[in-house]
């Protein structure tokens, strides 16, 4: 087993794909979107999430004077208006039109839209904002989360891993098949690790 | 096209499940594995990534007293250790040798090392700490990075894509699977487009 040595680079993989949903906070400012790959989850009480934006992109000063960010997730077949959305800009493009997504209200937003028709989102509150270099890192609270429900089941369970999620890894999208395991599987008892693994395996 | 809403939750989805290994820097000090999901990168120039670790974690000083962490990224092959490794603690059983893993030198650490076998690792030096509620946020620069040399082609390309990594959606791990496009394919002309996928297809 060899390993090749590559400059120090951005290669954690895979990371999310996401699509940001902002508005400024001014009437009549029309909302905007911006693909970030360069988010995460980084607390758990409270949630939060971490967004890091280019300081010259048009969604970074959006964010930063309305104070608020949606996370949108993405399937598989918003791939392309994910990917559009990354290399294109608001200032020349009206992104929701151009790739016939509709904004729609978010919970506990008062200016950041969410997009209807994706599998979640999570509405954003801006705690901090840390320059880092290339780019500044929005950590937000998670002060909404809404999903679509054909990802519940009749148990209130939420089946996430159904709706065919994006992540990118250098440089490429790709699907998220296969479930794996859950949380805690490999110390399971065998009949719970089976019981449980069958209930994913309908689920694909 | 209904939602349902949920309370505030950690479901940015999908996120990378990597395992992150560490070493105190006391002569005679072992190395530990943890495994984390709320990881990211956090900024481009310099490449820094973000892993946020509880304080009451056994791996949590380890990195704030050495300075270092390398996160090893993970393939479906070592699922189950990944798992292992997030629900049992270093302060009870010794990782490596539970999950028969072994520990390799990482570039640019003095402490920390990567573990073998796995499809590539970054060698990350602490910048910064902050204390975010549950979890503090470590944010690394990434500062040597290397590969399994099978994931390269001749021509010095990386493939990461055929790594069969895993990513981490509420509670349940996925493998990443179909190439969906590159980045700018919404945008890249048709010839350049199909001649990219196709590349990728026979990756696969």
């Amino acid at each position: 087993m060899r390993y090749e040595t590559l400059k120090p680079c951005t290669l954690l993989s895979p990371v999310p794909a996401v699509l940001v949903s902002v508005c400024g906070p001014q009437p009549g400012d029309k909302p905007n979107l911006i693909t970030v790959a360069w988010a995460g989850t980084v607390n758990s009480e409270p949630p939060m999430v971490s967004v890091s934006v280019r300081k010259q992109r048009y969604s970074h000063d959006l964010i930063a004077d309305s104070g608020e960010f949606v996370v949108n997730l993405m399937d598989e077949r918003h791939c392309e208006a994910l990917d559009f959305c990354g290399v294109r800009s608001g200032r020349d493009v009206d992104k929701f039109a151009a790739m016939r997504l509709e904004p729609m209200e978010a919970i506990g937003m008062s200016h950041a839209p969410a997009v209807r028709g994706l599998p979640g989102y999570l509405s954003c509150r801006v705690r901090q904002i840390l320059p880092l270099g290339s780019h500044d890192l929005f950590l937000g609270e998670v002060v909404g989360v809404q999903v679509r429900d054909d990802l519940m089941r009749e148990d209130g369970s939420l089946h996430l891993e159904e709706a065919g999620l994006v992540s990118y890894s250098h440089g490429v999208y790709q699907r998220t098949a296969d479930v794996l395991g859950f949380f805690g599987y490999s110390v399971a008892r065998p009949e719970v690790r089976k019981r449980r693994m069958a209930a994913y395996r309908r689920g694909r």
